[in-house]
């Protein structure tokens, strides 16, 4: 795909839209940020659907389930189905199905959300919740491990603790043994002087303590698409992505080979992938999208 | 310093020894393991002193004083004084005493040896101790942050959380602060199938969600040597550093432009010290040892 990070306009979005039928949308900086949809998000979702386009909600975002994505879309005002709904949560929970041997047990640092995909795709877990260190190294080196864990499933866990993170890369040693993350974003978009971390912070902590890393499910790496892919019969070259992010949504979309659409409504800014543009680094020039649009609900209008 | 990982023997030994006037001493590895001294290290040490040899105790250990060390020395059998024990406690609380503006604030996450080395620096600190997270993002959004702190400290912490994280990567972002580590070592040697997390697990979560990387005063980085030479009034070229890691011991040296003897009562493996010499790499050409011993106490006979 080009990647000239060019404004999508009237005169040539026609022909780019009619040569698409798949749009995949970020969902937090792209439909809504926060508890707010952005203008005309709603309206260019049902525009597109109408169109007898295909379109998936596709999030990093680990902390909840599919089900849990359908009633927030719904109480943001967009129709969705669970089919729809490709979050890293469910993403990671069917990877896990598709390699690891029956009666496998995974170690998880992850929140409900996780546990629900991982219990809807029948996989055996440990390890949520608090687990707080105690006494010294002469106890902490008798911990026990539980001999069935043949994989580590990493995602955002606010529950993080020294134990955690021994427990985790303790597994992640054994020989054989799976190790997954969910995906490395390093925070949670917010305003203000607070740093939200996310679950990249997870990941460098145990792959650290492992000094192994781990296979990433979400953007910007394949196994996301390949999924989405398989499922539901996808052309990449028929399909575009929506984004925020450039070194995760516009990524993603250039590793795969999908159009790519960045929106002004989130972490990037223009200048940030126009300054990529000037780049010589592979990984820089990998994050410059094709198109960009100030928001979503541009593209209704280029859709009539 | 030539890089050949040449075993030392008796028929160069003489020459190299009388060419040095100051030893550093890896302490967990090299000079004890866990509770016991590592056969003949005491009364090794015991001759360079009789020689007039400087002896010091170098280790990227945080959760130790100074005081802790000689102690622990002591305890072993070493003769040790306070100013001989180059702990990175000590080190790192030195090295914010010499870039600190007076009245300064350190968020720290360190154990108790760390504060006590910043109270005796006059440095005023908080952070230490437990702190979980509760409630949603919308608290955590909210959270306080102390506006005198114009620093973060990060050293061993079993006290690791998400809320720590949060405030230290929030501290570390703040315009001008400064943002030091003691070291990174990503594990504490210990037999058995439990990895114990070290303090690089500590660094590579603040840091990813920072977004930022601190200074590292401890090995294998210069701050730690720069201060021996200035307090000690050391020769580079007449001091050798004795270690059992390649990544912290051996670069360190290399690093520094001191001699170099790796012992195999630690971490690494002769084997491992042997492989680097077949790779193109920088980062690993700077882990090769001068010389080699299969434990400090050989060094003792050639020394009479």
């Amino acid at each position: 795909m080009a990647r000239c990070c060019r404004r999508l306009t009237a005169d040539i979005a026609g022909e780019f839209l009619a040569s698409v039928d798949t749009f995949l949308f970020d969902c937090d900086g792209v439909l809504w940020n926060h508890q707010d949809a952005t203008p005309g998000a709603v309206e260019t979702l049902d525009k597109l659907r109408n169109l007898n386009k295909k379109v998936f909600f596709v999030t990093n975002n680990s902390t909840k389930s599919r089900a849990d994505y359908v009633k927030k879309c719904l109480q943001l005002g967009f129709h969705a189905e669970e089919d729809e709904i490709i979050c890293t949560a469910f993403v990671a929970a069917q990877y896990l199905k598709s390699i690891l041997p029956a009666n496998s047990k995974v170690y998880v640092m992850g929140m409900p959300g996780m546990l629900q995909e991982l219990d809807k795709a029948g996989i055996r877990h440990i390890g949520s919740g608090p687990d707080v260190i105690h006494g010294t190294i002469t106890e902490w080196v008798q911990t026990e491990l539980d001999p069935e864990v043949n994989c580590v499933l990493l995602g955002f866990d606010e529950n993080i603790s020294y134990l955690k993170v021994m427990k985790a890369a303790s597994y992640a040693r054994r020989k054989g043994a799976f190790f997954v993350a969910t995906n490395e974003d390093n925070e949670l978009p917010m305003d203000g002087p607070i740093v939200i971390p996310g679950t990249g912070v997870v990941v460098a902590a145990v792959k650290t303590a492992a000094a192994r890393d781990p296979i990433v499910v979400g953007k910007p790496h394949h196994p996301m698409f390949d999924m989405i892919a398989k499922s539901f019969n996808v052309e990449p070259d028929r399909t575009v992505m929506v984004g925020d992010r450039l070194n995760t949504d516009i990524m993603w979309a250039n590793n795969c080979g999908l159009h790519s659409i960045m929106v002004l409504t989130g972490i990037a800014t223009l200048e940030e992938a126009q300054h990529l543009m000037t780049s010589n680094s592979i990984e820089h020039q990998k994050q410059i999208p094709e198109f960009y649009l100030d928001k979503i609900g541009d593209l209704e209008e280029f859709l009539n």
